[in-house]
């Protein structure tokens, strides 16, 4: 491994061993010349997976459970198992080699491999990179505005139908995009998808947590949801207050008659819902950030 | 635009111009050799579309109906427009650099592009690549083992969800390929899916037709399902013949009682159906041999 180097106003990238590239392993490069094959899976099928890692004051939050559902994410793609400790090793040689900032965001990538001419596949590919978030400071104060969107699916799809994968967080993340882009047209700001049952389900790249009283719910995993990495350490702190914190089985009317929700995710961390198909939602302005800095560390 | 040079024993790869890549545009390249930025959204989120189109005898077949389709694929997903005429001549540069086989395969992207540091978007990025196809010999003269699988959707689904992109061929495919590990699971060599609503729709990589009589059908492209490109060549075939060839909403049990029945894709051209959920359906070698080489130019 050569020394790390700090790259100036980009982003950093680090490839772990294999997946025939001609980038050398564990080097962090800058984006810009950081390339996979056109034949890696990940390019042609969306046959990977991935995971978003928020980090402060050049800490990666909740690097365990983001690990772990990495791991479970391919274990229900049937992707060779991701090697952890050269995920890891290779988080921490990529926020070396970045230019430090209050916050950023790694990810994680997790690719079947790539598709040689011989109809093998030489893989699996893995790679990390660091970015520089987006600025959330609006969205964590002020709250964003929510639509609620058909998924098209039953609650029970991810034990009846595995082969689609629900609760696999895939790189064929298409419709997660083509949903956001709905709820823009709709003059929103995110999505909070339901179940052709009627359950409460997830945003595209968050899930929800709603409030009521001293009760803080989030929908139950085995409704083909992802496990929310930000809405546990939410949970560890909520219950560490002495509140309660619970998996159900949520419909729209309890996001609707919350006394607070919220949308929890890697990068903006946790974003208020402040009004939902154009009706507003309360607010709690002050609790928001008093979780921010306790569960993340995050100074107002 | 340098000589086309053949490039043995590999696939060829073709960029076009734009995307922000180091290889020059409209220059063979090995596909060992191609690569696309990591931060390309085809790479990070699935967010482009694609094309598979069979090479008989070094002619593309049913190209006008590929572009066609690549466009409206890209419409779906609102991404920038392809330039058809550019993807024409990368197709032929690409076919020209390849050492010419009996069949090949030429694959288009078409991605939104790269998200550079800036949070812009760098795109839309495109390429063409040739294959070498896989040995359909068997697959075509003895057909395949066909399970049904639930697709998880109404049959409605593309109009009242337009999100969730049903219809398009876009780069986020991992599902398609997970229910081809769950037909192998089964002892079968691919799927057919059906609605919740018990409707009959399409293979994860390719169109079904059933024959009853003089009577060839295939379900209606409004049902959330890909518009065939093999499969409409199927039907001018039929038709020229002076057999009825229509689009109709079907369930299993026409493909259960079916007197013949095709899978139908660009690589494999036709498939004939020889065993549904593990029961035998009847196999006309003779008719299947005479539409490919009348349709497609293919030698027995």
């Amino acid at each position: 491994m050569t020394e790390a180097t700090t790259v100036p106003n980009d982003d950093v990238v680090v490839f772990l061993p294999g997946g025939g590239r001609a980038s050398a392993a564990l080097v962090p490069v800058p984006q810009a010349e950081a390339e996979v094959n056109v034949a890696d899976l990940a390019v042609t099928r969306g046959d990977g997976v991935f995971e978003s890692i928020g980090v402060v004051a050049g800490r990666p939050l909740e690097l365990p459970r983001h690990l772990t559902r990495l791991a479970h994410s391919a274990e229900l793609l049937e992707l060779p198992a991701p090697d952890l400790a050269a995920f890891e090793a290779a988080v921490q040689t990529a926020l070396a080699a970045h230019e430090p900032a209050p916050e950023l965001l790694v990810k994680l990538f997790h690719s079947r491999g790539v598709e040689t001419p011989a109809h093998t596949i030489d893989g699996p590919t893995g790679w990390v990179q660091v970015l520089s978030g987006a600025d959330h400071t609006a969205a964590r104060r002020d709250g964003v505005r929510v639509v609620l969107l058909d998924r098209g699916y039953r609650s029970d799809i991810a034990q009846t139908a595995p082969w689609l994968l629900q609760g696999a967080k895939t790189l064929s993340y298409a419709l997660n995009k083509a949903a956001l882009r709905e709820a823009a047209r709709r003059d929103a700001d995110d999505v909070v998808f339901v179940s052709t049952d009627g359950v409460l389900l997830e945003g595209p790249t968050a899930n929800v947590v709603v409030r009521h009283g001293d009760v803080f719910r989030t929908p139950r995993t085995d409704l083909g949801i992802l496990a929310g990495t930000t809405q546990a350490a939410f949970f560890d702190t909520v219950r560490a207050r002495g509140l309660t914190a619970e998996e159900a089985v949520l419909t729209p009317d309890d996001l609707a008659t919350a006394d607070a929700a919220w949308l929890c995710s890697s990068g903006r961390l946790l974003a208020p819902i402040r009004s939902l198909d154009g009706a507003s939602l309360p607010v709690d302005a002050a609790f928001t950030a008093g979780v921010l800095a306790e569960a993340f560390g995050l100074e107002a």
